[in-house]
This record gives C-alpha cells, structure tokens and sequence, in this order.
C-alpha cells in the first residue's frame, strides 16, 4: 500500500471513528461523517465548537482516525496516527461548509459552534483481513 | 439506554474496535473479532502476546473499545471507556480458549503468545443516528 492508496481507500469510505486522548488520559472514540475534504495529507471534518472532542484537542492534538471497509468476506481497515488541529477561521470555515449545513449549525457559516477539525496523516496501519501493513506519511 | 441494553448491543456485533494510549501518548485503534465472552461489565478478547496493543496495555491500561452496526438508515455505535488488562495467566487462557485456535497459537493453549485481555466498562456513550446517551457502569 502507498499513502496514496491509502487515502483513496478512505475517499471512498461513508463514516470514521475519531480518537482523542481525555484529560484523564483515557482514549476516546467516536463516529464521524466522511471528512468534507482531502487535501495531500490533512483531512477535514466539520462538528460542534462545544463538544467534548474539541475541548480535547485543543488541550491535546494527538489523533487517531479509523476508515473500514466490511463485506461478506473481506474485512479492511485503515487506523492512522496524526494530529488534529481545531480551526476557528473564517477562510477555513468557509472553505469546508457546505449548502444544507445550517441544519446543523443554526447561524450559518460564521456560527461560533461551527468549527473545523483538520487531521494531517503521519503513519497509517492498512489491515486487510488477518494481515497488516504500515505506511509512512512524508 | 441502561448498561444490560449496551452489553446486548455489543454482544450482537461481530466486530470491535480497542484503542490504546502508546508509548508517545498518541491514542491507537485497531479492529478485533467481537469478545470471546461478556461476564457481567468484563469483556475477553484473545489476542496475541506479542502484538503492540499488549505492550501498550501493559504499560498503560487505559483503553476504550467501539462497537458500532451501520444500517441503510441509521447508525448505533457504542463506546466505552474502561481498563483493559492483560492476561497471562493459564485458568483465563483455559476459559478463552476455542476449538480451532491452533490455527492461531500453534503451540496451544498454554502457547506463550496466546494471551487474554480483559476489558472493564466504566462508562459508555451510546450513539443513535445523532443522538448520544450517557451511561455509568456501577
């Protein structure tokens, strides 16, 4: 597997499950919709300024995001270590949103609960069945 | 949700995903088959000895473990954070151990890289399409 392939696997994936580390130092996951964008190595997720993941990045940055794959016969997953930064800017806020959003974030592109998180790859573990595969990120 | 509603949730899942806290303090996830057995808030995995996620565990046993079923319409998920400890001694590795494992641990069940890990819930979000609910486990 290249990083390439790697992120044209989870291109096509429809959810991830995101990691944060708590203040109490447990990990915590949880499932998000696709990323919004792929962009080299950052991927970007839109969610609430208030919730429990934001507060835990910004205190701690270190990330894992998880992509699978389930069929019949074939599992395969993509679990990659990074960090992600909460961005509050108006450009990047922008950048992300999307028509229809306003169902989630009342006030529109500039409600101060919509935010961006932006995840940049270090390494990846791609799993296919029983095997494993390990990818740096340049 | 109680914690009863949660155990049957998990129990119905094929699969799991644990996460571990490594040596950097990044959270990493991985995919696992369902838990052997669920003993009251106590989830068995078997797994291999040598595999990082013992190391980490070993050194830090804070964990959390998602288990999720993806429908056409609708999305459940529930994550737990607990401790996963791991478990080297022969009475757990006797009672985890499954006709067929050899293919797995050639040695059998007293191979030294057959190993158990034990997960105890704490506390668990349960997430409904985008509804999260809390729950503590006594």
């Amino acid at each position: 597997m290249t990083t390439q392939e790697i992120l044209e696997f989870i291109s096509e994936q429809k959810t991830a499950i995101i990691a944060s580390v708590n203040d109490e130092g447990y990990p915590v996951m949880r499932a998000m919709l696709a990323p919004r964008k792929i962009d080299g190595k950052d991927l970007y997720f839109s969610t609430n300024t208030s919730s429990s993941k934001v507060k835990q990045y910004l205190d701690n940055p270190k990330a894992c995001v998880y992509f699978y794959k389930r069929g019949r016969f074939k599992y395969q997953g993509a679990a990659i270590i990074g960090t992600m930064q909460v961005c509050q800017d108006q450009p990047t806020k922008d950048m992300i949103w999307r028509f229809g959003d306003t169902l989630f974030y009342k006030k529109g592109v500039t409600d101060p609960d919509y935010c961006v998180l932006k995840f940049t790859c270090q390494q990846a573990e791609y799993y296919c069945d029983f095997k494993v595969e390990k990818v740096k990120f340049d």
